[in-house]
């Protein structure tokens, strides 16, 4: 079944935990809407790649949604700058509905109230932050809880893909 | 009294947010060291300028220093990868030196386990995560916690350098 599947992003992005997934997602026949601050936007990566967003996070529903994907780089931290971007992404929690992050992508999910009790893993630099936020981190290459699959770095990725795509097979 | 200054920094500092004060505590005749992942290293701002680094992290006793500047940027994420920078400024905290943060600064300092029951500002992406660390959050241009000195924006650092020069001749 093919599954429609949100990635929230700005600029800043670490294009290869962007672009990496999504590629495994659309092999798989799933369908993918990168939405940022405004539709058409053009995501300036951290490496300096450029992104097209389809659509803005003012004009998108969760409900349109069957997943969510946040990748890192510095973008998660600009995320947090508009509340909007963290109410959506809480949706996904409250629907039990898959969310992949890897990286400093789990910084962002702090900000939807939803890690308390959560099991996961993320880059070094911000895993205070979410034991802060009431998660157990741990250190391996992918953890999955439920709905919520998390990785460390790009060089996770194979495993990050692999559970993501199980979960949106389910 | 001249005070001596450390400043702990690295790559993707928010550069006017060093070198403003740092021109500042010169000017009332203080003396600062910039101390980063190692000695004469070139930081890469985030804007692009590059600064020098005096010292090294390995090479430092902050019971050489009367005072910590944190500045902001994308620095302090990356200052969280080694733990030797948050043990250097714990004993700021615990010596109740003066500490002065501003903007994504107080995300480092989250680190040191001692901000719970403190109250400070930064900029907006971060507040959650100090929040979650225990401390109260304001947003105003400078607040003044005792010996910690936060404020949120390169437009706050004149309120920031005043109240923070004002802490260096006690």
């Amino acid at each position: 079944m093919s599954r429609h599947i949100a990635v929230l992003v700005t600029d800043m992005v670490e294009e290869i935990e962007l672009t990496d997934p999504v590629k495994a997602y659309k092999e798989a026949g799933h369908t993918v809407d990168i939405i940022s601050n405004e539709a058409k936007k053009t995501i300036n990566g951290k490496n300096g790649d450029e992104i097209q967003a389809d659509r803005g996070i003012d004009e998108v529903n969760a409900n349109d949604y069957d997943a969510l994907l946040v990748p890192g780089g510095f973008s998660p931290d600009l995320l947090r700058i508009n509340p909007k971007n963290s109410e959506f992404a809480k949706t996904f929690f409250q629907d039990n509905k898959p969310i992949f992050s890897i990286c400093h992508g789990p910084q962002f999910l702090v900000n939807t109230d939803q890690l308390k009790g959560r099991e996961l893993t993320s880059f070094v630099s911000v895993r205070k932050d979410l034991e802060n936020a009431g998660a157990t981190v741990k250190d391996e290459e992918v953890i999955v809880d439920g709905n919520l699959v998390t990785s460390r770095t790009p060089d996770d990725l194979p495993a990050f893909n692999r559970e993501s795509l199980k979960l949106l097979e389910k």
